[in-house]
């Protein structure tokens, strides 16, 4: 059965927090097993992520500063999906912003949600290939703190492997997109 | 540099929600890069997953129903981390209440961030090997709505690659997990 049919009846909806990313909310709600209660989630548009990957192989990421976890994470280039944008356009906007770089080849990955326990974010996943530097790169949120980084694919399997701060977007994108230019 | 050493100064801290599993912060923070301003995250104790692989190599899941995305998702057990749990304790006890297994072996995978743009949740993945059904298996969460499935690596990988709702976590874990049960 694909996602998204089975709608728990909602029987209270309750915004607990509307922010510029995503809103929060606390809903009473019947689930098709018949249990009912309170359920909390993340209401979210979407995120957007590519996999750059250059001429020569390297994968372009970012090590990024995350509040949440006090460090700096190695994350492919990614945003939020804004109103009245497709996440292919989410991501063409982004890779410039994040990483400086346009690509002129895009292969969609598909998508999959990132943390169903408590948010309905779907991330949908690129592959950008054939790769121009942009000459004055747009800029991004000044709250940002990131670098960009390239590595072979080995480097960055290491860094999976070793549990080096790649997330789990990163780690799930990478494997799907790995068929498509992977010898 | 490790995560979790660069932690932001926390001017103010307000609590919006306390949940049963995770909290909802907003707090006033000045970044390591002096950009300051109000972020919000979920503040989880962390997830605890196996991957658990019978004798003969199949991989045994979960269906699961999650209100979030409205439908049923392709996960492998997994559950949050309870106080005076390690991760470890805690996925020895979700196996047997979500999945019906004990297993014997057991071997740690390491740990990835979640979703760090709004969760501090960490997934701790593991390995279980040598299962034994177990006759009358704990009573998991009332609200869960689970079926128990097992795939081959071949159909477990078709439903990652046609985006047959499959969760980050699992896609992630599987993939760290592969190397060590596949010839």
């Amino acid at each position: 059965m694909p996602l998204g049919n089975e709608p728990p009846q909602l029987l209270k909806q309750r915004l607990l927090f509307r922010g510029r990313k995503f809103n929060f909310e606390i809903n009473s709600l019947r689930l098709p097993n018949k249990s009912e209660g309170d359920w909390e989630c993340i209401r979210h548009p979407g995120g957007a992520l590519a996999i750059p990957v250059t001429a020569e192989g390297k994968l372009v990421l970012t090590r990024q500063y995350r509040f949440a976890v006090q460090g700096r994470l190695l994350e492919f280039p990614a945003g939020t999906v804004e109103p009245n944008e497709t996440p292919a356009q989410t991501i063409q906007r982004e890779i410039e912003e994040e990483v400086g770089y346009r690509a002129n080849t895009w292969q969609s990955l598909g998508n999959f949600p990132l943390a169903p326990g408590y948010s309905d974010e779907f991330i949908y996943a690129f592959l950008a290939t054939n790769l121009e530097a942009v000459d004055n790169p747009p800029e991004g949120d000044v709250d940002e703190d990131i670098d960009v980084v390239h590595m072979t694919c080995e480097e960055f399997e290491r860094a999976i492997f070793k549990g080096e701060g790649v997330d789990a977007k990163s780690i799930a994108s990478y494997f799907i997109a790995k068929p498509y230019f992977s010898s």
